[in-house]
C-alpha cells in the first residue's frame, strides 16, 4: 500500500490547526515566536525558537520580547519598505557572517516579499532566509497536458540530481517561486519558458489560471537545512493543454527530463511518495477539478479539499 | 457599487474563524451549545442557546448540561442509528406539536444524515430540523454552460415566488439537498431531470465532478424561521457543458424560468445580490477554476479561494 491522497497533502500541510485539535495547535505554538513589524497588527510568520536564540538580533531595531513570544522589527510604524529590508537584509548578512544557520548556505539572491494587512507591501528579504522568519513565501505551478485520443496524460518533470532543495524528485511540469514586484501570470509565463522551453506565444494563448493552494507546512529534512521551520505558502495553480506536438524540455540545470504520463502513471508515482511535497498536492488539486478524483472514489475528498485551500493566519498578497 | 465577491461569500461563510478573530470566535460560540451524541467524541453541530431552552428535551434520552453547554444524545455507545433516528425523531414531533419553532413548520418529509468521526453514520433526522441542531447539512450544485463561438453563456434559474426559502432568487442550474443515502453523483443527475428537465443521457455522458465548497453558515432573515440558526454545509459542486441545443426547463415547481446569461450579465447579477447566497458561492468558484477571475483582477483572490474551502469543525461524510 502506498500514500493515500491526504497523507500526501499531510506531509505538506502539517502545521495543526485549532479547531482539529486546540491542544496540539497550543502546543506547536510553544516552539515558536511570533514575527511582528511595529505599527502592523499581524503576525506576519512564525519563527522557530533555537533560530530566535541564534539570530543576530540588533537591539537597535530589533525588539525580542521573551515573555510574549514576539520579534518585533522596531522601524517606525512610517519606515519606508525601503528602509525596513535594508534592515532586515543587514541582520541576515549578519547571521551570514555567524555562519549559525544551514538555510542561509543556499543564497539565492532572490528577494521575498511579506505583506501586511490589506496586502500592504512591508518588506522583502532574501529567498533563503524567509523559512527563518516563518513567512508566507509565494509560488506559481503549471500542470501541461494533453488530451487527445489517446486518453489524458501529463508531463512531469524530474528534479536535477544536484538541486538544493528536493533533488531528483518528481515536480510540476512548470514551478517556480514569486519574487518582489511579480505577479503569478507572468511569473509562471517566464518559468515555463525558462524550466520548460515552452513557446511564449503558445503559453500566453492557452494557459488558464484555476484557483491557487495554500498550506503550513513545517519543514523536515527533504527540504534542506534546519528543521521545524514554519514555511506557510501560497501556490497560484495553472493548466496548459497542449498539443502533441508541443514537447517540454529542460531549458536550465533545474530539471533533468521531462515524461509525459498516464494518470495511472502518475498516480502511482503519488503512492509512492516520489513527487516534491508542494507538487503532489498541485497534482491532487488537477485530479479533483478534472473530476478524476471524485466523492465516490476518494475516501478523504472533503478533508482534501479545505486542506488544499488553508486559511493561513497571516496577511497575505493582492495583485491587482 | 455593488457587493464584491468577498462580500458575497461573506454573507454565506459568516461564522467566524479562531484565526482570523479569536475574540469574535469565542464570543460567538457563546450563543450555543454543543451537540454531541453518547460515546462519539465530536462536536455534531452548535445548536443556538434559545432552542436550547424551549426544545422539548425528553431526560429519558437527551442530557442537557448547562456547565459545559452540551446536548448529548444519551443513547448507549453500541446504540443503531435506526435506534438514535427514532429517538431524535421523536423529539422533533413533539417539538412540533408545540409549534414553538418557524423552521420546523416547513416540514420537507426528507432525512439528512449527521456523521461521525470517520465518516460513521450515526443518524437522520427531518430536514427542516436540522438548522436547530446546527448538523452539517449536504447538497450538490451544478452549473450548466454553452461554451461556443458566441463565447461561454451559463444557465441561470430563477427561483419560484412561493419557494419557502430565498424566493424569486437567481439559484444555480441545478441544485438539491442530498438526502440519507444518497451520493453526490446519483443526487445531482436526479435533480438535473427532476429541476431542470435534462436528458439522463447526457447529464451522464457529460457532467464534471470538480469538487465542493464548504461554508458555516448563521442564517438571517432570507432563510425563513428563526435567525442565528448556525448551518454548516457541504456543497458538491459539478459542470456540465450543454449543446446549444439542450434547453433546460422548469420540471418541477420550484424553478421559475431558466435563462442562458453572458458571463458579465451573471457578474452583474452577482454584484446587485440576486443569487441565493451559497448559489453565488457556487458561481464564484466556477469562474475561479475557469480563470474568468484571476488573482490580477480579483483582490481578494486568496481570502475567497480560502473561504470557499473553509475546514469544517464537524465530522462529516465520506462517499466510498
Amino acid at each position: 500500500m502506498g500514500k493515500s491522497n491526504l497523507e500526501l497533502i499531510c506531509e505538506c500541510d502539517n502545521f495543526p490547526y485549532y479547531t482539529d485539535n486546540r491542544v496540539a495547535y497550543t502546543q506547536n505554538l510553544q516552539n515558536y515566536h511570533e514575527f511582528r513589524v511595529n505599527g502592523y497588527d499581524a503576525i506576519l510568520g512564525y519563527i522557530l525558537n533555537s533560530v530566535v536564540q541564534k539570530f543576530p538580533w540588533s537591539s537597535e531595531y530589533w525588539v525580542v520580547d521573551s515573555a510574549t513570544k514576539t520579534v518585533t522589527l522596531a522601524t517606525p510604524a512610517d519606515a519606508t519598505p525601503g528602509h525596513r529590508s535594508k534592515l532586515v537584509g543587514d541582520s541576515i548578512l549578519e547571521a551570514v557572517k555567524l555562519g549559525a544557520f544551514e538555510v542561509l548556505k543556499g543564497w539565492r539572491n532572490e528577494k521575498y516579499p511579506v505583506y501586511g494587512p490589506g496586502g500592504e507591501f512591508l518588506l522583502d528579504m532574501e529567498r533563503c532566509a524567509s523559512p527563518l522568519f516563518g513567512i508566507v513565501s509565494y509560488g506559481a505551478h503549471m500542470t501541461g497536458y494533453v488530451d487527445d485520443a489517446d486518453g489524458l496524460k501529463l508531463w512531469v518533470p524530474r528534479r536535477a540530481k544536484n538541486k538544493q532543495t528536493y533533488p531528483s524528485m518528481l515536480d510540476n511540469t512548470v514551478a517556480g517561486g514569486m519574487c518582489t514586484d511579480e505577479k503569478p501570470f507572468e511569473c509562471i509565463v517566464r518559468e515555463a519558458m525558462e524550466e520548460a522551453s515552452l513557446p511564449e506565444d503558445i503559453v500566453r494563448a492557452s494557459i488558464v489560471p484555476v484557483g491557487c493552494v495554500t498550506y503550513s507546512h513545517i519543514r523536515d529534512a527533504r527540504a534542506g537545512g534546519e528543521t521545524g521551520l514554519s514555511q506557510p505558502e501560497v501556490e497560484y495553480v495553472y493548466d496548459l493543454k497542449l498539443d502533441a506536438s508541443v514537447i517540454p524540455r529542460p531549458g536550465d540545470n533545474e530539471v533533468e527530463e521531462f515524461k509525459l504520463w498516464t494518470v495511472q502513471e502518475v498516480k502511482d508515482a503519488l503512492a509512492r511518495g516520489e513527487f516534491k511535497p508542494n507538487c503532489a498536492v498541485v497534482m491532487i488539486d488537477f485530479f479533483i477539478r478534472r473530476g478524476i478524483l471524485t466523492a465516490e472514489n476518494e475516501p478523504d475528498y472533503l478533508d482534501i479539499l479545505s486542506r488544499l485551500h488553508r486559511r493561513l493566519e497571516y496577511p497575505t498578497a493582492s495583485h491587482c
